[in-house]
């Protein structure tokens, strides 16, 4: 390293080659699965040399941790964003069908891998994404039970109707593909309806 | 080969063979992902050669295909079942998805590889069971209209709601494991009401 490479912010530099390596990851990831993905596959999509990937990331796992926490965040972000707009239940699980449907249309490609991947986790990466996947349930079922109190949501299975409200919204990462007569935003609105209709809110 | 060997029924040893060999390869495929599946965990699997892999299919990806083709018929008959065990698009729409929601429950495994691998298939196999898919939307699209034509049901989005009910079905085969709190007839009892209030059916 030559003294005039101290100019160039090297934090900034190694955060976009990490960032390139997460993407090309996630690709192929998405393609191939994770078990099906070498680091050489890794290193094509992201242009650079195999023995490259093992400077910034220790392992293939690594990046599908990193990924995966990546994409429950982001996740978790937008649905709290969604259940904090308003103080009416069935607003909430509105807003919240709605974020969760639109993030796995507009985001399909990392959503398969966040979501059909997570069985390749080592033990305590697995236990951390488990813990936000919990979080997210934590949301969903403090509105229902805000609407079920309030007499504005009918189901007798609170927890389920939650499992297929948010199972319904991460299937969409299996189907949904750019360019179809579907938008994001399309699909959002009806499976926030949808939501509505499963957990039973009086119209 | 011995003469004493034509005693037993070739056809039938050989089908015992190609069973586990597709059972092999569904556990497989179902852990590891089709390109992380080599024909050694195939043979491992089946507790048989690598070499007894390519005696009875040629590739790993016509087991896929096997399997795909089996379990898409498999799928087709019990929801064809269930839609003609009444003349009333409601009831229909509820055997649909009762029959659907549970068989993702029961055949977990299998539907995780008949769901998320098509995409390895070649062109002309994938073709096949993308035509089978379809049958399977036909099915709900003919119930879905005729409840809507008889003021039954009430979406404005018919196929919207079609590809929401049956893909919170497959989405199953994501989440459910046996042993659960949950029986395969509990889960597609619950299923089965969402359908109804997804398609908006008149209570």
């Amino acid at each position: 390293m030559s003294h005039d490479s101290a100019q160039v912010d090297p934090t900034s530099k190694s955060e976009q080659t990490k960032k390139r390596l997460r993407e090309g990851a996630m690709a192929s990831f998405s393609e191939l699965g994770f078990h099906g993905t070498s680091t050489r596959h890794i290193a094509t999509a992201a242009g650079m040399s195999s023995a490259a990937v093992y400077v910034h990331y220790k392992s293939k796992e690594e990046l599908l941790y990193r990924i995966s926490k990546f994409g429950h965040e982001a996740i978790l972000a937008v649905v709290r964003e969604g259940a904090a707009s308003s103080d009416d239940p069935a607003q909430q699980l509105r807003a919240y069908a709605f974020a969760l449907a639109k993030y796995h249309a507009q985001e399909h490609v990392s959503a398969r891998v966040v979501n059909y991947e997570l069985g390749a986790l080592e033990p305590d990466h697995h236990a951390e994404i488990i813990a936000l996947r919990k979080e997210l349930d934590n949301v969903i079922d403090a509105i229902l039970q805000r609407g079920l109190d309030r007499g504005v949501f009918h189901t007798a299975k609170p927890r389920m109707a939650a499992v297929a409200i948010v199972g319904s919204c991460i299937d969409i990462a299996r189907w949904y593909r750019d360019g179809g007569s579907w938008t994001p935003d399309d699909v959002g609105e009806f499976y926030a309806d949808s939501a509505l209709r499963i957990a039973g809110a009086t119209p």
